[in-house]
């Protein structure tokens, strides 16, 4: 194998094993050689699995010398956030309570179906603590650096997921997300992000952080990457009882349709104001590759972002009340204090959160009567220092940690569909937009990101570092 | 018209109205006239819609003299809970407050249903305040007594649904039950009750208590009487998102069908313990006439009261939350301070009695798989002395008014049909007996409730007062 497949995507390196071009144990052992070299100044992994994946490769390897079929990511490394269970491993997400369970007895869901698609699992990834943050300076297990400027974050709360990815160490990594913590991290990191509709893929073996907001998605460096690993990732699961029970409706087929019919707008009002002008830059440009003036506005959406907040935060704390009670010392303080302060929000809030939720999910429901795709920014700011504490937004000085959620939470309060594009401005840093649709709409979103990425308006760079 | 009506069921009035032994108009007048003299002394009426019943049973009798079908409840008066709306009457729901609003103008889907089926609405019902109590004893518009002693309550929050109907001022009355509402006065009137399965009656212009534990049920004299309501309420109701969507299925039709395969059994621990002798015996006598020595262990009993509590507190401060801030003074004084209490309970909290509601309900789901219909005590006491503060329980003074939820708090909390049935005691005032069965086999409850009724178990006495 030579280094040429480190930038690869997953389709190329599958299509490249199948071919026998390279063996699936040759692209696990550089990966692994690669994490080895340059995870020491990312701090992506939190623990590897070198020994089932070196077996597996070999076993793919074997089918594919006796013609059988691999299946369609055959020898394709990928790594999960810390909080999905990995059979062996104990799942940590990101803590170091979590880290004195048991190893876990099962894949989590996502895994066995990925796993079953060819693709090798390779590790874990780090994360903030529960999810929790969207920075991942995780006081445990160190700060994850971002590949285009390692004094940089890599986003968060799936930073590793984001960092491993852009970095070149995997070509695909799954993450969660709950206010943005799959799509900040691909912005930051300048790769793809996929958040699918709520429900629509299992959670069934992966830590809750927030339950009526926890999502699972991909993160990757093309398009048809997201829409293989969604294909295969979807379809009811008996594990999960919130899991989607329709039938799968496969993207990749589809991705190459075109955009005619779609009709695209870009979200005004909160979206549309507060970030830096190179994120608003980036909106304009794609709305420009999209000629689409049009533009459209998710009303209340500042609302939103607060009854986001307050769900989160109350149903986080609530998950980990034993804990915060009996051992608060063990928490990251950036976690433990937002926790703390959750336990002690009314639940009248609570309520009227959720209540407003409803009213909320029927307003922009009414919008997507007449929009097929809103566009917006995915962050306020391309990716910021690490221990950097605040930002400027419209003038003000806010604190950095909360303000990264400014664009996406008010998206993922409602379980939207959204993926995160990347773009790469003449100088500078990544930065990432948001396509948005309609629930179970994926299928639209990633027609008009393949179309982006076919344009050339959406690209994934090397990293430099 | 001849008197010997007023203790008629519903059925046996619409059949003398469809054999025109006596016309709807008589049925009408003298209802209002029973009315006008008693309800001085029972104070169940709130509100009198006179002039449109007069008219309706016009409108019937002329139907009957053309030949037309006047619909299965034809002539039968009825009357609802101030909580309904009623087109044309401002729906106070025992409040002054909502006294200010404007006049609804639509009927309750429930309400429409039974209209269409020839019954007649005659008004409106006493409540506790918003529905939130077991006694009756609002402070704006006085106390219900019990029609079988005046000094003592008819029981909450239906108080006057339950008193108008074993008063012999109404054969069937509609109530809503959260957390007995419906079941409570049932006993302590004497009557039938029955609460259905959450969601399976339409909510629809029905002042909500505490979403996620409102029920709709009808009051009245005998089993026939209960099925025939709940058939012609039953089916899915566009105006109200949770009502159930599944076809009806119609109970009167298998009302003689016999209890041969149904499993019974007694409700032991919690609800074995507590009340007052004669609720015990009276369980005991039901479970002699259904020759049954099993009895069933229903799990965290307690908890689920606890946690019902928690919910129906935080839920139902929020819905009044405005008003609760502006204006605490308008509401009545036991309503408002468990109100504000309400509003400051934490959110962990609720959420941690959301999450314990999904573990109980799933526990119990499994008790059903090796008995059909449970039995239980529906209050710990027969009616209470207006005014009467608190009640013995295991040998402590406890308070009176949460206290009448006992046993039927743990039931509504996961939404279970529950029927009450009256038993009256050789000395003493009547007590109600809980038949209880898993979601949506309301026609095994009432089947159950038939035969102990024809084997002259459970009765309706005529009221003394």
């Amino acid at each position: 194998m030579t280094l040429e497949f480190v930038q690869d995507d997953a389709i190329a390196i599958a299509t490249a094993v199948r071919q026998q071009k390279v063996s699936a144990s040759q692209i696990i052992t550089n990966t692994l050689n690669r994490i080895d070299q340059r995870d020491k100044k990312l701090n992506c992994f939190t623990a590897l699995t070198d020994g089932s994946a070196l077996q597996q490769a070999e076993e793919i390897d074997r089918q594919i010398a006796q013609g059988q079929e691999p299946g369609p990511l055959a020898g394709v490394p990928f790594a999960v956030k810390n909080l999905f269970d990995i059979q062996g491993i104990t799942t940590i997400a990101g803590s170091i309570i979590d880290a004195e369970k048991p190893s876990a007895k099962q894949d989590a869901t996502v895994i066995t179906r990925l796993k079953q698609a060819g693709a090798i699992l390779v590790g874990a990834l780090n994360m903030d603590e529960y999810a929790y943050g969207f920075v991942t300076e995780n006081s445990h297990y160190g700060p994850v650096h971002n590949p285009h400027d390692l004094n940089r974050i890599a986003g968060g709360s799936s930073g590793g997921s984001g960092a491993a990815v852009a970095g070149g160490l995997v070509p695909l990594s799954l993450g969660s997300d709950t206010n943005g913590s799959i799509r900040v991290p691909a912005a930051l990191c300048g790769i793809y992000g996929l958040k699918p509709t709520y429900g629509r893929l299992s959670r069934a073996g992966m830590t809750l952080f927030s339950g009526s907001l926890d999502h699972v998605g991909p993160l990757g460096r093309s398009v048809r990457d997201m829409a293989i690993a969604f294909d295969i990732m979807q379809g009811p699961d008996p594990r999960d009882p919130i899991c989607y029970t329709g039938d799968p409706e496969p993207t990749l087929s589809q991705l190459n349709q075109g955009i005619d019919g779609l009709r695209i707008a870009v979200a005004s009002g909160h979206f549309a104001t507060g970030g830096e002008p190179e994120v608003h830059a980036a909106v304009e440009q794609v709305a420009k590759a999209l000629s689409t003036t049009q533009t459209v506005t998710i009303p209340e959406a500042a609302r939103a972002r607060a009854a986001a907040y307050i769900i989160t935060a109350t149903e986080g704390a609530n998950l980990h009340f034993a804990d915060l009670k009996r051992r608060p010392q063990d928490f990251d303080p950036a976690t433990r204090d937002r926790f703390l302060a959750g336990l002690f929000i009314p639940a009248s809030w609570y309520i009227q959160a959720q209540r407003f939720r409803q009213w909320y999910r029927d307003r922009v429901r009414e919008l997507f009567q007449t929009v097929d795709i809103i566009i917006a920014p995915t962050t306020p700011t391309p990716a910021t220092r690490i221990g950097q504490q605040t930002l400027i937004i419209n003038g003000e000085e806010v604190l950095l940690r909360p303000n990264l959620g400014l664009y996406t939470q008010p998206l993922s309060f409602i379980g939207l569909p959204v993926i995160s594009v990347p773009l790469q401005p003449s100088q500078g840093l990544p930065v990432g937009v948001q396509l948005i649709a309609a629930p179970y709409q994926e299928a639209s979103l990633l027609k008009v990101a393949a179309f982006l990425e076919a344009q050339g308006v959406t690209r994934v760079l090397s990293a430099k570092c």
